[in-house]
């Protein structure tokens, strides 16, 4: 993990900020153990899932409360020090890294649920409370919260990331199930941004503009989000189809026809073989899609007909149901591994993750082509998709101590984000810009939007101290 | 309309800005005849269907391009000149009113639709193309566009006020149905905001900042939107209730149990007899839910019998079925036209709109306790309802001559706005704050949140051009 040398090429220059150690001071005799400059507990704090090394931050301080929270970023603030939230350390995009130097503030204590509100489908939580936890602790309402990106990610995390995952076909992202929200912002002040009714049109949308700031424009304390009744019936099958593309072009059909598919996954072969040694499977080991079907029984009986057809035309065979939870359980937690499979598949390696969107009728044009330069390269790679949303992700996985073989997933990763924007798409479909994306951002909106963000995040934090040097170079 | 003196007590101080002669000179050299300081056109944009009077803006451009528009900010820029979009002038909240004097840019002639793509689900069109004329073109692809306010509205003006309409409990309101846009900034640059993606998570929410922010941050030239399929089968259905409350907690069940209703819309007695008078028809007069189901025919009927269930369970009866398109549509018609046959009811008249939204636990709170104060103040009304999203509407029908009559129904508002904001509601479900609102939002957001609204503004808007005075006091 320690190549900061090697990693600081591929970053933006870095600045590191001075942390005064007037600064540690206080925050030690406000938070007293709750503020660690342990070796260990900063780099545990200063990395991610991501590739780059940068030093660590100087201090971490657990926050239990939203005054917490305030009276961190107001010291580091008074100080002109650098804040970054950090709740499971599962970005795949270096928005943890402390590449200017500052203090971690880890909101994973602050995990209560505040407030379950069965009768109108709401729920507001604290962001260190983690997907899984949630839906364990609203089992008993016959409720759900499903969206659902591959880690056990913290709610505030994904939030701050606009996440998805395998539901959002249905159910949407972070944007469309964040309702309001408690966010101190970047001079210590808590602020409340929406209200719990399902719609609204009060001002700025300030949900959906802290909503995929990465922790550039203050921290979420409190996050109200939309839950889902669970589905009377679901159902969920796997199809193994003769070619990746046969897979892809089923998946455009189903969601051109509209039907309500509650999940559709794509797994090349590669990766089934992956997750098969990763989690002791016996799936077939060529492209295949998982779906599941959310309805009543009638409707789901009705959408898996239809999917049937439709995957047949193209050669999809060997349809496999799976009834019992136990059953989908199985099946979900093995795609949720795909990532952790692949990454023992090369003992030492870090995956390199692409995340391009498309409009659903150019996604094999994005992927196939992907495919074929990412098969040429040598370089050992996973396959995994949220196709009926256009969005997958190549992982390449690279030895981090080989910079060329970091600079030949880049170059895959350059073509492919060149691709898919030349298509109407986006460079990132849910795991956000952090420092990986910068440049591609730009390319994608154009300095003029850019621009526009930079000024907002100016007129919002003045000294630059929320997360700064993500998203855009400020 | 000519009583500005009665409207001024009402409004937050005005600040006429000096509007001159150069400027209107710049403007009719690079625009010629689409450049008119006539008096009648002046007037006909310097109102909507609010309450309010002020003096009409000095002149009116019409744009018929992006270029168009850029050029009008840039002119009226260097004279600080504040510039106000406008689209067809339905805006029920005081949008459209030159408060602190300015120029008007109808964009009603940018009508074009400039893209379908029927297999990615999007189009993309001018912001003068209206709804209804939005789903004529695209008629032919199987596809339409749910939002639907009330007036045949401008997709301008529909994304800039956030609005929704009967179909939202099911396909969600602007918010969620704007994928990108064009925007020309307050400094006369045009950027894109968005992919034609279906998900991202390339940086801030610049899309959904603008979506609602009432044209004080930029006029949007392009507005990328999402279509869905014609529904395989389609059923709607009028039920009587011997009470609105019977009616409402028909609607609260049907939400609860996650019915995947299309429309469900409330319309009590009074405002039965009115549409009956306005459109000759024969409607039971009694409190009534219009609803209507979307999916497979299969599907369809399994919903319509679960309502069926709920709905006598409550003593709904008098269920009647509208099966062909014709039957549809003017069962819809009807309760479009509720608005104008309400107005229709009381010759000369001027309706104070409310827009409360609440958490749909909440609706029958809000709602019951809000009739019977409506019923004791004497003030004829109209109550309709997207009541399957917890909004309603009382339309309190004053004289405008009679300074009481608005007192009484803006205390009644007020009454019903704060009984909204205590049940975890908001003052504005769809029409957006407009003059009429600024101090609810206030309320309701709390100073923090509108600073830092009134931070971005000032941020992105420096001089304070567009459409200000909206929102909040600046």
């Amino acid at each position: 993990m320690n190549a900061p040398a090697q990693a600081a090429h591929l970053l933006p220059e870095i600045h590191q900020r001075a942390v005064p150690p007037a600064l540690v001071e206080a925050l030690k005799a406000r938070f007293g153990e709750r503020c660690s400059t342990a070796l260990v507990v900063r780099e545990q704090h200063g990395r991610d899932e991501s590739v780059y090394s940068v030093p660590p931050p100087a201090a971490v301080v657990f926050a239990e409360s939203t005054a917490d929270v305030s009276d961190a970023i107001k010291l580091a603030s008074e100080h002109n020090v650098p804040v970054i939230p950090f709740g499971v350390g599962s970005s795949l995009e270096g928005h943890l890294l402390a590449v200017q130097g500052g203090i971690s503030i880890d909101v994973s204590r602050m995990n209560k649920i505040l407030a379950i509100n069965p009768e109108d489908l709401t729920v507001t939580v604290q962001p260190g409370v983690t997907r899984k936890q949630l839906n364990d602790e609203i089992k008993s309402t016959g409720l759900f919260f499903p969206i659902d990106p591959g880690a056990d990610a913290s709610i505030g995390g994904m939030s701050a990331t606009r996440a998805s995952g395998t539901n959002a076909v249905r159910y949407g992202t972070m944007r469309e199930n964040v309702l309001a929200l408690e966010v101190v912002t970047a001079s210590g002040e808590v602020i409340r941004t929406g209200t719990r009714a399902k719609k609204s049109s009060a001002g700025y949308d300030l949900t959906r503009l802290m909503v995929g700031s990465e922790g550039t424009l203050g921290i979420m304390t409190e996050i109200t989000l939309k839950l889902y009744p669970l589905p009377e019936a679901i159902s969920a099958a796997i199809c193994s189809f003769p070619s990746i593309e046969a897979a892809v072009r089923t998946t455009i059909q189903i969601i051109q026809m509209g039907i309500p598919i509650a999940r559709v996954e794509l797994i090349d072969a590669n990766t089934v073989r992956m997750v098969n040694t990763y989690a002791k499977l016996t799936l077939r080991e060529e492209p295949m899609l998982l779906m599941e079907f959310h309805g009543s029984p009638a409707g789901v009986k009705e959408q898996a007909e239809t999917v049937q057809e439709i995957a047949s035309e193209f050669g999809g065979n060997a349809f496999e149901w799976a009834t019992t939870p136990e059953e989908r359980t199985r099946l979900w937690t093995a795609r949720h591994n795909a990532y952790f499979a692949a990454i023992q598949s090369k003992p030492g390696c870090r995956a390199i993750s692409t995340d391009t969107c498309v409009p659903i009728s150019r996604l094999a044009d994005c992927l196939l082509d992907s495919v074929t330069e990412a098969d040429a390269s040598g370089i050992p790679y996973f396959l995994v998709g949220h196709v009926g949303d256009g969005n997958f992700h190549f992982g390449y996985l690279i030895d981090p101590e080989l910079p060329q073989e970091r600079e030949v997933a880049e170059a895959l990763n350059h073509k492919l984000v060149h691709r898919a924007l030349t298509l109407g798409g986006t460079c990132t479909g849910e795991h956000g810009v952090g420092l990986h994306k910068m440049d591609f951002l730009l390319t994608e909106a154009g300095s003029g939007a850019v621009d526009m963000m930079r000024t907002i995040k100016r007129a919002l934090d003045p000294k630059n101290v929320m997360n700064p040097g993500k998203i855009f170079a400020l």
